[in-house]
């Protein structure tokens, strides 16, 4: 069984690093990114603070900081882009949880267009982006409250839609738990869900989508 | 206090009397029923079966069934007809919540208008009923699962919309919870909300608004 | 459906705009705002703190802060008030909320009533109010713990009622969630419900429906 | 401590004893039932069927069925009447608990009123039954849906009130517990609760309270 | 109706006047006090901090703070002590919730027993006291956690008992959630409960139950 | 708008159609089916009874009847097999939702793999299945209690995991509620959530996914 | 890792298989039965309905059936009687987990007493029974409702208590939560938990302790 | 029944007492501290921070810190080692809760082997300690997020597992929630839980059960 465990590691090699930096000291962070990066793969820290960069900065200087998605990120040895990910909002207040989808999809490798300020109760501005909907391989759509944009979305496309519900609402918004429910009862069939806030992971499984199925490569 | 309380009591005189089937025998639901009618005004009788009206039709002969929205009722000295209202859902499966609405809003005095079968998957469709959703006074919107309908249709119109969610759907949708969630975060500001399952509660309050305020009569 | 879509819009010319201010900074809600009032029109910013207003302030001299309610307002060009509008609360831990629902209902255009410190607990006091209870249009009832004073209320109408769960209390209020629950199940049927402590919504639906069906004007 | 413990027994000596029929055989409730009675007290048996009070008549032939109340008595050597418990309900489909309630009282020895059909929605019928209110030492009060009865009659009287959540209702009904938690949250302090559809209960606790305080006898 | 309104007002005449202090400032609780205390009525604030009392004492220099219990009392014209309260709690982290019961009680006019640290985990303990248990007319029991202790109580006793949940505890413990559960469901029949931490209006109830029903005074 | 909204649908052109058969009647789905089937496309009718097959065979003698899965199918003009689902379940009892996404995704063009009792309590069942595993474009994962299979597969493998939490199982499991939320917090990155039993949508998205980005077609 | 993992089946050698029977055929489990049985170690079916059992006994007619604790079992080649496990528990309603449990513990070889019918609500039973608990190695304690058993029985003993709440109750015991969050928060330290209803599991583990620690073997 | 009572405090004489810090000053700590120390036994502080252990360090210097654990310990008179407990967990962020159970279970007096950053989604590493897992008398298992470790481990080892869910994750981890069910949920039948975050408990139980039965001491 080990050696086809380890054969499966070398599968994903040259692929990014990841740290999840939330409740890590800025140093146990800095250690980390470093190690990491002496791999000669990218690496990537989800949920860091502005500390969390000024720790990194010091020991990987090219590290590059993204604000509103709370990332750190170091490009090296990239593989070639692949697929193409929209990742798309409702609000402002979401577009945190949506830059770290797009951030984590650019760093492992997609080609990413954003679209924001897109509701489901002001059709119009959505409707006028139906081309960049259109083209996408795979659609990250992040959403608080109702979390309805996904299954509108995903009635106007063909391609895989992963959904992300985000905490942001107040009152029975349940921080995130109303979009989640209205996510996994979406009445489009091309949509999948991941936890509360996870634009990681909805990235990360966008590239795996976008890059395309193994059997065809 | 109780003078004042008398008076009330006149405000509503003329208005259709309610009995809430559920729970009670054939016989005592005709047994109020036919009581209602000998008062003058219009009866209606909600969650009510095939042997309710069975029962009813037996002393009230002229009593109506309406079978997809398990009502009966008997209409006399009726109001003149105020007001548009228009009754919109998305599935098959909405229907009885959705017809409940339409009997009751019809049975209090309301034209009503009945859109079905348009789901927030398939927009062209629901965009095809602009000109039925615009000219509504007030929209009862029903759906269940994740309950984004009233979102989208609230976005298109100016009129308020009272939503319903259904107790439609499996899993996570949680007997209407996931819906009531929705529908309860529901970003366009012109929506409220009323029970799971409560057509009846939706239809009525409908009537109260499309008769228009009292202060303007 | 773009054509349709922008007509839509021209049904709405002359109202207020509305700006969310929690989890903005001061400059971002201080720079939409003095955007919105270019337009024209009135503007209303809620869940807006101190230093929300003192940047309003700053661009906008002429601005109001309504401390209590957490909003701010600027107004010009107002349409003609229309239609009455009754906001009631139980205690005074309710008024912010019922103050952003009686604040917005003024912007909006109503003529606003507010009736405070009405329990369901103390009898004498809520049915000295009856005169201004029944020549509203339209009444915003608010309240927390159990929730129980919009079917009281409700019982005593003839308007609609919307009422508003508000997240004071403690232990089993959850938050709120007792008195949505309450509402939710409310006896009298003249009753529709918002999002816990959603003054905005309850106070703008309320000016929709104050204002008359559109089919009357 | 056993000595102690038995002391304890002999103090409610005299008590009807009381058998749970709910999940039991008729035969084990009924050879239960004559065992306890063959002890020379009273005997009560809660949530009977009609199969349960066929075989508990065979052995007991004097045993009493009270069919709304799914009670089954046999009353003898019964303690002096002593207190005066007053049982309050809203709707008929509460019924069944509060007459649970209600003969639970006049087996342990109070003298029982009852009060029916009197909600939060329609005051002026509660109002007519002040007298009977304030001249009970505890009242028993029932109700499903948004329970908001014992918060009103609370403010009406200064005996203690024991709230009892019925499990009717549907959607957000949630099978008793939106009464539960309005009355936990009830805004008069004169009131405590018991689980949903406990008529036993409340009415066994009503009958401690009214028979008076130990120091005092 | 009103008439008979205001007659109850004056059955209470006499009895203490309760402010309950949290979300209102120093000054307002300050202001509130001192009009309850020149009607000449003993006063008492709960869920006091040391900053209400501090604005209190300024105004009402005989005002007494009882830190633990998180209140502040003023007795004048005191009703004769009548009827005895035992307030039991498990553990020290219960202890504020069990005084607030415990000053509640003795500002209503009872004579108050305290027992403290006794869980179920410790029998022995709990048998200790089993006569001060036993001579109370009514026992208030306050437990967090799994919320036990009353069920035992409850069944050692003749006495009602007050459960009142506390917020102590961890983890599933949920704020209280599993205590009030817990209570909800005690197996002794003599038990009912209030809302999570509400000392307070444990104590009021205990002290009416106390006092003995009105109709043997 | 709607010229867009046109082209859409003949993106899908060519795709099997879908009925979703709980809730409707036997001649419902007959009726549906057959309407369906006229337009050449292959049908897929799911949550089948077997009352529904016998009403579907009548009209469309060549429908297969797929009982575990609950299914009917009819295959015509099917698109060439394009991509590599497997579809892995841990229990018996998660079959009639692993036979639903296989079905699905055999429906929609898909190669299928079948992995079944390799529960993660017993790893070497597991481990022996490596390499169908890893041949998959996509795996589609069905687990009920804890739901903790998605977490060790995605740790196995490259590609997208598509996690279906059933309501398998009793107790502290809650419908599937207990495996939801484990699939929604698995540690592996490369998983995806749909709804409680919902077989279908993850057969679905999964042959979106295997067929590859539209992109690199 | 297989060579490891395949020494750990032989660990279990001689240990009793065990067929879960809920939601399988008759068929189906005599077929696993027999097959069990023919490898020479005891065999357990438990949730085994009549129907089950008779079809076991057809195959395998030494097979023993155990009515309330729902079981077939079929004892041979036993391991030697090994360690003192005792099975507590509340209520009569409780006794079909209780003996899930005591059934289980037998076949895997440990001796099993049995107490029943003592509550929290009666200590003098359950301290009548002290001696049975105190020479028991592991303890396996069943209740429903507020589940308070295990606290007041780990309080008593020095050994492991295995908690096991029922769905026993109605209301607010919600199906066995209540109690399961009683047991998750016991105060007395030497208590874990299992599922809702796991008499099996509870017996399962308590022979694992009873057997004694393997490095002392 | 005290004289057995008070036998049965001897059982457990010279075993560690133990202190709850949370909630309490550092003042009170120490002071309980130093008062358990004088009896002669270990003393074990949990939920401790530095202020509590800077407090006790001066009552008693020889005490320890074991920051990670939040634990003080004084080890004094200690009985024998006594049976193997190996505690893992699978992230850094549930090293913690690991190490409170680890701490717990030393002064208790077992050995404790430590396996920590082992997740079910690297299998690999989970089996590269086989060794260390499968000579454990008992092992404590500590995960957050979805909580699926103990499954695993419990499927490789014949020992009991004590299941510790933690608080750790975001979203729908629902601080600890999720991983709580599925551990509750488990497949392997060697599994019991504690609640959210209690090391303590866990450790507790292990001691117990490594030390082995009573009956064959
Ligand atoms: N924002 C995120 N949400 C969920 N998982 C994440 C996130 N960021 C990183 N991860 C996962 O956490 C792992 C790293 O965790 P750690 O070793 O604790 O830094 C990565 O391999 C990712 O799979
Ligand atoms: N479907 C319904 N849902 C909620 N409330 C209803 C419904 N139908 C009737 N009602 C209310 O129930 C009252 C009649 O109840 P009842 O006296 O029990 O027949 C009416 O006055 C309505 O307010
Ligand atoms: N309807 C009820 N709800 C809750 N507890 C009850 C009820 N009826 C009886 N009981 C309690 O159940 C006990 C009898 O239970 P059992 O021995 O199972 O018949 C009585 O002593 C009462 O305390
Ligand atoms: N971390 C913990 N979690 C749960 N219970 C604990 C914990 N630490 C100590 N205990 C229990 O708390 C008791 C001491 O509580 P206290 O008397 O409040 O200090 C001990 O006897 C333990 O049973
Ligand atoms: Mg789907
Ligand atoms: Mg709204
Ligand atoms: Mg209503
Ligand atoms: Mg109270
Ligand atoms: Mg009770
Ligand atoms: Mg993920
Ligand atoms: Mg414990
Ligand atoms: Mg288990």
């Amino acid at each position: 069984g080990f050696a086809k465990l380890d054969h499966h590691r070398s599968l994903r090699s040259g692929m990014p690093e990841v740290v999840f930096a939330a409740g890590k000291t800025p140093e146990q962070v800095a250690a980390i990114f470093v190690k990491l990066a002496a791999s000669g793969v990218s690496v990537l820290a989800t949920r860091a603070s502005q500390e969390h960069f000024t720790a990194v900065q010091e020991t990987v200087p090219t590290a590059q900081h993204h604000e509103l998605a709370r990332c750190i990120t170091l490009a090296q040895n990239a593989p070639p882009v692949q697929g193409r990910v929209t990742v798309i909002c409702a609000g402002t207040s979401d577009l945190p949880v949506a830059e770290e989808a797009a951030v984590t999809a650019e760093i492992f490798g997609a080609e990413v267009t954003r679209i924001t300020d897109v509701g489901v109760a002001g059709l119009q501005r959505l409707l006028a982006q139906l081309d960049k909907l259109r083209v996408a391989d795979v659609i990250v759509c992040c959403a608080g409250m109702e979390g309805a944009l996904p299954s509108v979305v995903g009635g106007l496309v063909e391609a895989p839609v992963i959904a992300v519900p985000t905490s942001v609402g107040y009152g029975a918004a349940f921080e995130g738990v109303a979009a989640l429910l209205g996510m996994l009862n979406a009445c489009s069939p091309n949509i999948t869900v991941v936890n509360i806030d996870n634009g990681f992971g909805a990235g990360y499984v966008a590239t795996l989508i976008a890059r395309g199925p193994r059997s065809s490569r």
